[in-house]
């Protein structure tokens, strides 16, 4: 996989909002991906975290495994999110992050296979939304990735 | 209600990420909310709109409606987004827009009854996603006010 620096710096300059959300790459491995936001450029009215914030982080994540790791596995393709469901559990006070697991390797070893074979495929992924080491809301994400 | 060049500026006030993705207010209405978002500073890699930007404007509609509307009923609460679902249907290739309808006044009443009553209620609205005027993508999103 590519760096974690490497995976900012091409967030960064690919997608502006997560610039403007200052979101930062703490771990990317195959099976797991782990994006933190601070604070204040995240707030709302009432000095919590905003729910668009929240929403993005988690999307970002899910994302960020399926993009990065079909990339390391030689897939040339594109992955868009196709829906997604939210639940916010707790109000968010302070820094935060989204962690992204994909606990079966089956799901992404079905995944890659239909990939290879019809040039489309889609996968379920979740992602918690943490503060203080805490779930504070989650993610259900269902992304699709289409060859080109 | 309050005009839209107040509630725009009470966005990018209080609310960076509104900033950020440099929000526009078009129409608020106490039954209808319509905002957009320019192109560029709402991409994806692969220029067309990004998932996150996307389902933050349609947050952003619904949060609007229910915040200012019962902010302009004399209500003294906040609110928050609990939970939502997002479909993105097309992709967007430009300035879009998030509209919020309110189409039975019913739900309204008896949310702002219960509001008054209990301190405490919910409300799910639906957001439509528009670019050149298509539906390119939907929210549901479940809304809970309380009483300060």
């Amino acid at each position: 996989m590519k760096s974690v620096i490497e995976i900012e710096e091409y967030l960064h300059k690919h997608i502006p909002l997560t610039h403007a959300m200052q979101i930062g790459v703490e771990l990317v491995l195959p099976e797991k991906v782990q994006l933190s936001a601070p604070f204040e450029p995240n707030i709302n009215h009432r000095n919590t975290i905003f729910g668009g914030s929240a929403s993005t982080l988690a999307i970002t994540s899910g994302w960020s495994l399926v993009h990065f790791r079909l990339q390391n596995e030689g897939f040339n393709c594109r992955v868009v999110i196709q829906k997604n469901s939210m639940t916010y559990d707790r109000p968010i006070f302070g820094d935060f992050q989204a962690i992204c697991e994909l606990n079966d390797e089956k799901i992404w070893k079905r995944f890659t296979k239909i990939l290879a074979a019809k040039g489309k495929a889609r996968i379920k992924l979740e992602s918690t939304l943490v503060y203080k080491n805490e779930t504070v809301g989650s993610l259900a994400g269902e992304f699709v990735a289409i060859a080109l």
